[in-house]
């Protein structure tokens, strides 16, 4: 066992949730709620459940076990030889107490009944953290794209400037990415399955222990019922998607704020300084520095995340037998990385969001940068049909060269009676931006919550 | 532009619907629907509409273009330059037609409008034909699991034979990973939008050349119904999320695949024996040589799928600006990539599961291996009341060192009267294992086209 | 067999050496390569090795077989059935043979033995046209790095203006990662063996054809020499370092000319436009654009082939038994993929650098952005004993809120004798940036070719 | 921070040396060496050197910094604001020590010079832990293969039994893997270089904190020197091949012992068991289990390991301005993952190899298992040119179909005097196994060690 945070700052305040020590928990939960559902197919007797929830600090179907008393530290170093940690858990939790609770611990069920159901408790938890975060972030994304709805912006593409946009139409496109991530994360939570079958899927154990395969069907419906999960139509120790589905929400989670971090990064660059970070991390020496500080975090997570996302497929696709030599083992400590990443990308992203500031005269500066030629699209629409796409061309690249678009344009006899300046303007050629906007703020799941402070 | 195949014999034969003949009529396609969305909402003339279909060779939504006549190898060579073959294509189909339908070609779109919504249209149709051949997969393995529901067989964890369980239920753990990732995959296709954002997501030529941002708005709808795409609510040009769902399905569904590839190699080999391929790879100079042909290369796609995928999520987050600098590049070969391994694995899958053979005799051999020791949990479940663990561990013990286990059960006095041979049978200690089959079968889009079948 | 290059710019023009027809030729020369060994060795008769090297056409041990006749789209097609293209070649080479001959076609050989040598054959050409890339990138930056040796540029950290550096110790940097990259690759290639190990890595067959396993290690280095490749101490069937490390060398490769696009995309930027592509991306609706076409695509390779490279590792840590079960099949198309891109972006880079043009009036313009400010950490240093780290940060502070800063500095009576111009003057602090580019140039394997043009 | 091990049990024992204990401890040496520079150089005064080095505890070169009572929790949580922990580590030093020792600690350098040249630190020791167990698991092969050198075996490929190879020879290709990465390693290792460039990687600050640009080079060089790590030309802030050549090396470590443990993983099955780990893995439910623990573990490492080497490359090739925005913060906890796999999946593999027992009775019954055809191909060679190809396959089906291959040559007139028994002995029909297995032993480091026990 070994203690991480220095390296990882993105999660640093975010990740207990996935400690060892979390781990710990909801691997003893998933003992207990076993005992507990034995309890409630009417096998186990009330005596023995109660004990055994007494003594392992069973709260309820939500937070599970606290306070449980057994040795993290213990478990750790037992659980090399068998290659995982219920073996000796199970040992430890029917030394403490009576001969007859100890028979109703563990009954029939199979170290990767427990560490799966574990590491479901944890990741729907966690999940649920992140979509929280993804929640405050999609409510600041919509309040700005709102107030931003109709600032005129240089777009980019390929780095370069390319036409009119706006800061708001800019937003929307974050907002949209966090609120489908958040849409598809709720969908992976709420399937998240239970495990129980037994040594090999079969659930035979729990059969011969309850006297008939119809009470083992019913076990696991009430396992299922004692921890608030899924039950699945069958096992899935082998059959990987409920792991798999959850690690791509997690990862289109963490690609939608890296999206947001990725821009922000680059619009707080000091020669574009369009946008800054409400707490910009500053340094010592270099004054003049506001580092955007989080959107470096979230970005630092987004190259990780795909990769371990992969490796989750790989595990899933050779996922061989009735229990994998390798597979298996290889999910758990990528899964737990996955959330660490997700919650730490995730609440940065909140903070961010919640503080990004725009500064209006550097959006508007930029705009102005390369003169009308941001519009020069524009002009080819509505100049061609009069003086023919040659003279269009010449026209602008004699204004990229450096002579005065409006004065050319204005000197143009086909163009007497236009209005240049209109055509000229940046905030006339900004299309559905505007549109756009409002369609995004209305679908998006934060819509109520601003529904308030309208105008 | 170079020829692919020798070294990827999985997709040989079933990836024709991703070669760059295929981009280029999606490409010309996604063009000809534009003009034709134009006259859809009124703006263009029909007989430009008619001569650029007519020339082009449209057929319908579904269809597109076919036989329009352009040069593959020279637009090849000419994409290098502006980095993509759009605004060559662009040049080649405006030089074919008059020039009152050359100015309804491609008229305020992007290069990545076009691209984006061909890749679009070359993905739906190669994810329908995964999905079909993942629907005949999913066939043969309902038929698969049901005609050897009640067959016991050993059960493996670690490698290690563990309990009994049935052939049934192990093709109901590859039936229900197919049936998913099946359904998975049908969700993405269905929400595959159209792209058609302009220079940089706003749309704005388009309303320039309509007039109003109303009209532009009809005109991405009627794009839409002219390929039967999906309207997006706002431009994607930056927010990746088709992309990747899709991708994660696709991969998911070559996980499906690949775990069953995985059970039939490692069923497959000498010593187990248990299932032959149909069409085993053969070998002139070994004739004993059964080679699992079909599930080497699903596994060699299993291997490589989840990294593309990969790189499609790192392509995602790192969507700089309105169009970025490399990431959105990356995102269509690897696409391509993963929907030839898609096409590949899964045609290899359908094949694998439709002439997959059972060996009854060797099932049944290896079921025999370990003797009695197999329901070893069961003796300890039913003997630990009426003898006591210890002594339970010493007879398994005493067998494991090759004592045979019904005598020293038969010389007990305590199980005078039990029916030893039954409790030593795996078949009475298979537990769910048919039910589970039942429900995966009766779960199962394959399900109707089993009925007609049943006895 | 399907055509690609429409949605692999990057490649387009640069990767025919490892088109299908590439491979097929390489595929020959293994077989005809293993013939002429056997003649070496004294076995083959010389009528027989002459008819068989006249008749595919070989060449010499760099070139191997050209037009040998072989009709790759049959090969293709048959290389489903057994799962590599090997058997079916071997039936197509000794049906063209006389029977005296045949027999020493593919003589004790495997497929795998083939392939592998093949495959080594088609990179080790390929790889060699990279490295030249790369020794052209070198010479160009090398060159660039010495031009543009003191001119001082703002350096930026975490997106933020931080301290002076000069243009000239950026490009040595792009040139130290280009020649470690190019330096790995060479020691990779010289290391790329031959395979020949018969069916199961023991060369058994050749020892029983030959009469003698001495004969047999002969053979194996007769083989090499035929090739002008590296004798193994043993078949590398199964211990697959020889891809991996060639693997790695090639990803490497791409980080390096990755940094360099990253990099020039970036200073490329429209807001700060320091260096502009030679050969810039045009826009024919926006004319003013200059994207930096080859830095996008050398970006989108280099966020592909790190990826392509774990596969390749993932499928040397799952080489099973003798040969594998899927993890061999992996490898092909992804080394070809991953060569593909390598040779792309070395070629794209290699244009990159020749073309790269530094705008000194940008570089000048940016390095003025901050005023002195950029200095602060150099005023820090000098500042600090003289007024106080308190004060210190007040002058800064001022100066950041538009204060000019040599104004305040000036009004210091401490200060009274300096020479504040120099000392805000970012030319005087910059370090050992002239000497980190003396020493990178001097190290370079280009260093040679640019002595001529010494001052 | 928070305490990981329950789910990484591959790691647990082996991880300590890349704990946040040993990072931090890394940081203070890095920190406390560069005071130390200062000194050796002539500029720091050796009172201020002895005060700093006695209060954190400076041990030597190797050992650096040891007790040195900073506080980590703090630490930890401080790190978030700035990005990285340097920025509250270099107050908390300062805090502790005289005004006039206070000066000279993080003189001139900035956040990521301390970083990098801890981590280097860090990974220099985890490195060398690794490289050891390989040679300990070296030294355990060499004496395997030397011991069943001529200990025939069924060798099979793509799952089938293909012809005879000796358990010498499949241990020595495992050999030959674990000692080619270990040079690697080692190579790896010793490039490893500390880091000094200060803001930029000009070190204009220590060029100014020491008066010239030559003493700067002079201070690099000794700090280089007090912690016994290479110097570079230059720095390496944005160049990053230090970190991606050192992951290349421990990704291939863990390949090399991957590819063992796949092996003893499937020579492990129930139906095979020609191995078993020493140390097996039990089951208390079900006692007739072998689990091949260590492999199991060994390979969860070697399917996630490839994933986190390609994020290194990936941070390498966007390492973006002269400190990435993103990429440096991916490398760190992505470096330390990838150090805790090699250290446990090379601890596991030493364990593993130590105690590997070969069941000699497993294998001669596998040989056996198929009769004669296993030697089919020698069949071929030897049969064919007495009695033709047709008649030879004729043979091999018979005997295929189950007729006794023996009894079969024997009736054959052509091969009258034939020692059909010898023809048919696999052990007849290794080819070259023993010569490489001689040759593996003969050029493995581990060589010398086994001199001692020749016969």
């Amino acid at each position: 066992m070994i203690d991480v945070g220095l390296l990882s700052p993105v999660s640093v305040g975010h990740d207990a949730g996935v400690s060892d020590a979390a781990v710990l928990d909801a691997l003893v939960t998933a003992e207990v709620a076993l005992t507990r559902a034995y309890a409630r197919v009417g096998a186990a007797p009330k005596s023995a459940v109660a004990e055994v929830a007494s003594i392992f600090g069973w709260q309820d179907e939500q937070s599970g076990c606290r306070g449980h008393g057994v040795a993290l530290g213990e478990l750790v170093a037992a659980s090399v030889a068998g290659g995982n940690p219920v073996i000796p858990l199970v040992g430890a939790l029917r030394s403490r107490v009576s001969a007859g609770a100890a028979v109703w611990i563990h009954r029939g069920a199979t170290s990767q009944d427990i560490l799966d159901t574990a590491l479901v408790l944890v990741a729907r938890d966690a999940a649920a953290e992140v979509a929280r975060s993804l929640a405050a972030t999609s409510r600041s994304l919509a309040h700005l794209a709102r107030a931003h709805r109709d600032e005129v912006a240089a777009a980019r593409t390929l780095t370069q400037h390319a036409v009119p946009t706006t800061v708001g139409a800019r937003v929307a496109g974050w907002l949209r990415g966090v609120d489908r991530a958040r849409a598809r994360l709720d969908d992976a939570r709420a399937a998240l399955p239970v495990q129980l079958g037994g040594a090999a899927g079969t659930a035979a154990a729990f059969a011969e222990h309850l006297g008939s395969p119809e009470a083992a069907t019913e076990l696991i419906d009430a396992y299922a019922a004692e921890l608030g999960l899924a039950a699945p139509d069958a096992p899935w120790h082998t059959e990987r998607w409920p792991i798999t589905e959850l690690g791509d929400a997690l990862v289109q989670a963490i690609d939608a704020v890296g999206k947001l971090a990725t821009d922000v990064a680059t619009l707080s660059r000091t020669e574009i300084g369009e946008v800054a970070e409400g707490a910009a991390g500053g340094s010592s020496a270099m004054p003049q520095k506001q580092n955007p500080a989080a959107s470096v975090l979230i970005r630092s997570a987004a190259l990780r995340a795909p990769q371990l996302g992969a490796t989750l497929h790989l595990a899933a696709a050779l996922a061989a037998d009735e229990r994998p030599d390798g597979a298996w083992h290889a999910e758990w400590p990528t899964l737990r990385d996955l959330l660490r990443l997700a919650l730490g990308a995730a609440a940065n992203a909140a903070r961010l969001a919640g503080g990004l500031r725009v500064d209006a005269a550097a959006v508007a500066g930029n705009l102005a940068t390369t003169g009308g030629l941001l519009v020069s699209e524009r002009l080819s629409i509505a100049l061609t049909p009069l003086i023919g796409a040659a003279r269009v061309r010449d026209l602008v690249a004699a204004a990229a060269r450096g002579d005065d678009l409006g004065s050319l344009l204005r000197s143009l006899p086909e163009l007497e009676g236009t209005d240049v300046a209109t055509l000229l303007d940046p905030a006339a050629y900004t299309g559905l931006a505007g549109t756009f906007v409002d369609r995004s703020v209305a679908a998006s799941p934060s819509a109520p919550d601003l529904a308030e402070d309208s105008p």
